[in-house]
């Protein structure tokens, strides 16, 4: 990583470079668990993680709420012209992630600069970011993990963009999503992501999910076919999410997005990118939407977060709970890593967090609780029993008339058969309070 | 419908058929809105529905729940052996049946006559009682809409039945769905139900989901094979459910099971049986449910009950929200109708409802507000504005570039450039207020 | 109802009085069942309801959420200067109220002006509208149900108002206050309400609950004490709310709120203030929140909309389920009705229902189920069995030693002894399903 | 801890006294953090813990589930005399306590002796099982936590027992409660808790919540008052609870017990047993109504479990996360300990947990998670700047107006002379990922 990269005007006075200083260190301001370079399961950190500070959240988001304005005020906000004034947010940026040290960064194109209603002129500006975007790359080493165009935020989209019963609206979307993915192209950008935050309904009455659903796919296939067409090679991902700001969204969660990738031909280019907050929001553990990408070859990215259990809005705080993500861990090591993405801390501190120093201590946090928990649940598969009781709990499978019915050898009658011939099967426990207990004792 | 059918014995005394009598009427056990002659879209309500009773929740369901024991005591259930009492429990169910004047019924092979592990001797209990039925069922005319197999309540299904991790469960499974496949048959049962209540896990840790859900297609194809084989023509159904008694089933909602019919090429013979209180469990409103289905052309069959939106399990409670049921119809009516399924009152009367009455006014009441619902969901349909607003509303993909992007043949390209030719979209209102007070126009 | 009062400028343009027509009307912009003059109960229903419109959500509210900026453009917010772009608001507002035809609205102090950071300057701006209000009020007849004070949009309120750690942010929440009381003592309101937006924690790390809460009692006590030195002889509510915007709430629902009162000795002027939506967040039915709260003697008003009911956060859309109305009616009927109360319409037009129009739809729409749903209880209570096999179920307890029970006159040792003598009780039904097909005979 | 207690046979065979061998072990059957004789906070871990095993889930509870039967099966469960199968059940129950060497127990009437239902012979049975419990206790050293009736799970119970609208079956609750109370007091029982599993309503329809409730607080009076006449010097506990079995239950949660404790005049005698499941189940974190009851005096006694965040019912899993545990127990150090209770593991192992081991796995887990996060919260208050931080947050009001305005010295308008004086407050951090970070770091 370079060296902390300042513009004309240091934002985050008084923080230096954030260093890894181990457990015992006291000091707030440093890492006591995520140290870049450490290896584990034959990788260092760094390489696990690929942590990438998030643009909107961090740069853009001002503790705003449905009930409250601003709360936070960006010294990098003030100058009048749009585009200076993104120069300035830029700067922020790459001095907060070189401070940080955190390799990556992702961001919409409306995050990076302020559009207006003129596709021409919203391309013009993007394209000055994307120059010095890309010369602030060059100077920090920091990479792009992925880039997306905004097409919920605009008055225009409130009936959905790829999904909006107008087609006039849909082209408007599709202008934004072609300039976004020259966007992440010319920066070198690791993957592209698409979360539909109007694609969905906010009242089936007036909905006709069916052609609103293959719209979408056909503006899918026409995204990839451009992207393609232009050198991407990355991944790209759909990111679930069951509702908010619709009632109801299209991406409900990973098992929807298999049906639809599988539905409408895009298993070949397509991944997810897992948000912790909507899977919570979905009424699935994220271990679980994890899991069902992984088992399907989906499991590409993740935004790193979490909700609040008792509170049914994505609430987008920063992950610490050890116990819950050293389970998550334990699915990323056992599917052998994520396809093409990373970790994005799509988090953001809390309304009443205004000092400087709090977004230094929500990303530190959330690195170490995930360094942490994946040096845990390496533990766990490495030194414990656990991976031998779960793959021992299915050898009757492994061999024998069970083998012969995975392999599809059995008819029903072959299974009937069987039960009669053996009887009544023992009980075996599922050992699940055993293996919690486990768990606990490599935390 | 035949008359009264009463066994040796009266079981539900000084209740006789019940009847229609129109809205006006203010005798309890009847009919207000249930004419089972009654022509709407071109059908009678009773081929649109074809309402089947349940046979676990009427004659099995005695009103135990986990912190209570039983309270509906059945005079059916007195006798010591097995089939007899079985024969008392049927001679009530086709009383009730024939009382009640609805033409189908369901059940499971273990609501007919109790099992114990002896697969040859439970096959021949079934065996006396589907002759027996065989015999009601001519007399009566009732039908069997589909047959099921329990593969949940024995102890030895604790992990699962067809996604156990011990295939030698699994083969008890087989055994007994051959059993309930062979009796479907012989009933000329029309459908064929997997409701896969253990099949999914009770912690993530100790679970291999995909090779669980791997044996789970293979089972399926297996008994497909089977019944194929035997003549079966009907359908076969998944029903959805999220969870309960797992912490997380594999048939999630209609989503999930699209995902999985697809992934294990089952989309040709099997469709969804999906139920009210389980799209409340999963987080979506029921009419969600049945649109996805419908899209997908898997729109079966119905369980018709209603959930407790405060209570977070499945309370099976009779339907009554005529609001509601009124937009499950309106979905039912646009779709065309269910494939091969009915509607099944999967509903159970409280436990606290111990006159005998009161499951006569259970299954009244639900039958009554389906038949309102329906009768309101057609004028909706064929004398309001509503669908021409809703047709309307994707008119821009009726021809033009619309309907060639509809038709695949533009680039993202040509969608910017007709972005930017036709300048900022009009702002089309969603209409949803107007749409909600249409429906109550109609109520 | 005064005619239609317009300002300079007409907004609603092309729509006139809405009038009652009847349910046979077909004009979906007329009355089909509030006939204020209808007489229900020995009430008119312009009596019975108190129907108010919300300031904020119609005329503040511009369809924002946050994935997303304004869509409802407004021609009253056009000018430079606070004062006089509040006049012109104040003229739309008095337009829609008698173009509505509904007789009260409610506002927070800013929703009529917008406040800046002087206490001074913001009184008298307040005072302003104040004065040309009252005017409004006297030509049109509308009164004003309640007034508020909004302690939760500023920034200085993030961590609270009365419940601040901070006692200078107190103190503001303290000025606000006095001039909010002394608007709505100017104005002949009706009621005064206090909802905590920002009263509770963000997290319960940093929070001293114990010393918050008694600092939100001394708060009230204040407010109470200069507004009845001020001659307001209205009721206080307070409004419940579990969460959102903060992930706790004190007021959390109408039980707690009930603990809060007693315990800091303010039953006596204050009341509740209940929201449908707040209470489908808490976990209860809007039903049950009344029958708490009407037991207690606190049923002082009602916030009419509704939530979604898988989304969990205040979406506060208008009410439309005439089942849950009719619940709601019967509750407020055999209460007794409103104390000092009505009912307002706290909620919103959604996002993308942008037309002129759908505004006029919302609040007829909302009207008409409630005058809809206040008829069919009233038919229920007053033709049907309802109350006597209500009233029946617990005749027990009204004579002998059920009723010495009642008295305090039995001991332990007293009721065993006449369990002992009487032996096993019968079994009596609860009779749901039957009570539930009633309620569905009369709708 | 007196040595292991066998009856005339050893149930659990194979499993010795459960030790304490440090967080090093790797034995599962032994603790790793609970050495009940380490101080933290001046108290040994078993005076702060006061551990106790619920006779219901472990010698009760026998796997099955609304979806299917038993799973567990008790080798103490095997005679025909009720009696005699009381005891074998408490033999074993009593060699379980002493090979998990933990101090206290817990039980219901019927978990003890299964009652029919006649009175006498019902009292006539626990007394005989109470005076071997005696016995038990003496040569063991375990203790009573506390007794208490279940009014729950007989059919006469169905619609209620002191909420009953029949007195003649509040009468038979108040049978079993005066016998529960004696045998309470015989065995030296520390406290009492009433949890009124069917005491609220399966519909508001047919309910009288009001005179429901009064009865309630009768009830609760009178035996109260028998209990005081016996030499009951413990406390009473109600046990708070949402729903299940009930649609709704009067105890919702710690709020709304104080709100009835407070109306009712039970202050005095009533504290409360608050479960984490319970909290899980109405919407609030466990640490929150802990916080409530500390605040209003009431914090008795803990019901250690944890719920499943995606499933909504009561799954009374066993405790396992230490993030959130340490949470409860800062709140349990800083309001100084419980008022009378212990920690009782109201908590049952999974359905498939069949191995005789994992009922010990599963206590073991519990009391080490406990103890783990004790010492944890002991850290964090004694060693972190956590107390200094929360401490400071209010300090405006330690003195000056701040004092002023809690001593109750300040007007509204004396507040309002503040806000002018004093301007525009700073903006103040709330530091919630500062906190967050601070409490992993002692993790
Ligand atoms: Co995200
Ligand atoms: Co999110
Ligand atoms: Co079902
Ligand atoms: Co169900
Ligand atoms: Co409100
Ligand atoms: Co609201
Ligand atoms: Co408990
Ligand atoms: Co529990």
């Amino acid at each position: 990583m370079a060296s902390i990269l300042t513009g004309d005007r240091e934002y985050f006075k008084g923080i230096d470079q954030i260093k890894y200083e181990g457990p015992e260190s006291d000091n707030p301001l440093a890492y006591r668990w995520y140290d870049e370079n450490l290896v584990v399961a034959g990788k260092t950190l760094k390489d696990h993680f690929k942590f990438a500070v998030s643009y909107w959240h961090s740069f853009n988001g001002n503790g705003a709420d449905p009930f409250g304005g601003a709360t936070h005020n960006f010294a990098w906000d003030e100058k009048a012209d749009a585009v200076e004034r993104a120069k300035d947010k830029m700067d922020a940026a790459f001095e907060f992630f070189t401070k940080l040290g955190l390799p990556y960064y992702c961001f919409h194109d409306v995050d990076v600069v302020d559009y207006g209603n003129d596709i021409n002129e919203n391309d013009r500006r993007l394209q000055t970011l994307v120059d010095y975007a890309k010369e602030k790359q060059a100077a920090s080493g920091i990479k792009l993990l992925w880039g997306t165009a905004n097409l919920f935020s605009h008055k225009r989209y409130m009936n959905g963009a790829a999904t909006n019963p107008d087609f006039h609206v849909l082209t408007h979307g599709a202008a934004q999503v072609k300039a976004a993915l020259d966007a992440t192209i010319a920066l070198g950008g690791e993957n592209y992501v698409f979360w539909g935050g109007r694609e969905g309904y906010m009242s089936l009455l007036n909905t006709n999910m069916k052609r609103e659903q293959e719209h979408l796919a056909k503006f899918l296939h026409a995204s990839k076919d451009y992207a393609r067409k232009n050198g991407f090679t990355g991944n790209f991902f759909l990111e679930p999410k069951p509702c908010e700001p619709t009632k109801h969204q299209y991406d409900y969660d990973a098992a929807t997005c298999l049906a639809f990738l599988q539905k409408y031909d895009l298993m070949n280019d397509f991944k997810l990118n897992l948000e912790v907050n909507h899977a919570t929001l979905a009424g699935h553990t994220f271990q679980h939407e994890m899991q069902v990408a992984a088992d399907a070859g989906l499991l590409g990215s993740l935004d790193a977060n979490r909700g609040d259990i008792q509170n049914g809005w994505d609430t987008d705080q920063f992950p610490n709970d050890i116990t819950e993500v050293t389970e998550y861990m334990m699915v990323l090591l056992r599917a052998g890593g994520l396809q093409g993405g990373g970790i994005n801390f799509d988090a953001k501190i809390r309304r009443n967090s205004t000092d400087m120093a709090d977004l230094f201590y929500a990303h530190i946090g959330g690195a170490d609780v995930f360094a942490r928990s994946l040096i845990i649940a390496d533990k766990i598969l490495q030194k414990s029993d656990y991976t031998k009781i779960v793959t021992d709990r299915y050898s009757s499978f492994d061999g024998g008339k069970g083998k012969e019915f995975e392999e599809g050898k059995l008819t029903l009658e072959d299974l009937r058969a069987y039960a009669v011939e053996n009887g009544e099967p023992a009980t075996i426990s599922g050992k699940q309070e055993y293996l919690e207990n486990l768990i606990n004792r490599y935390i």
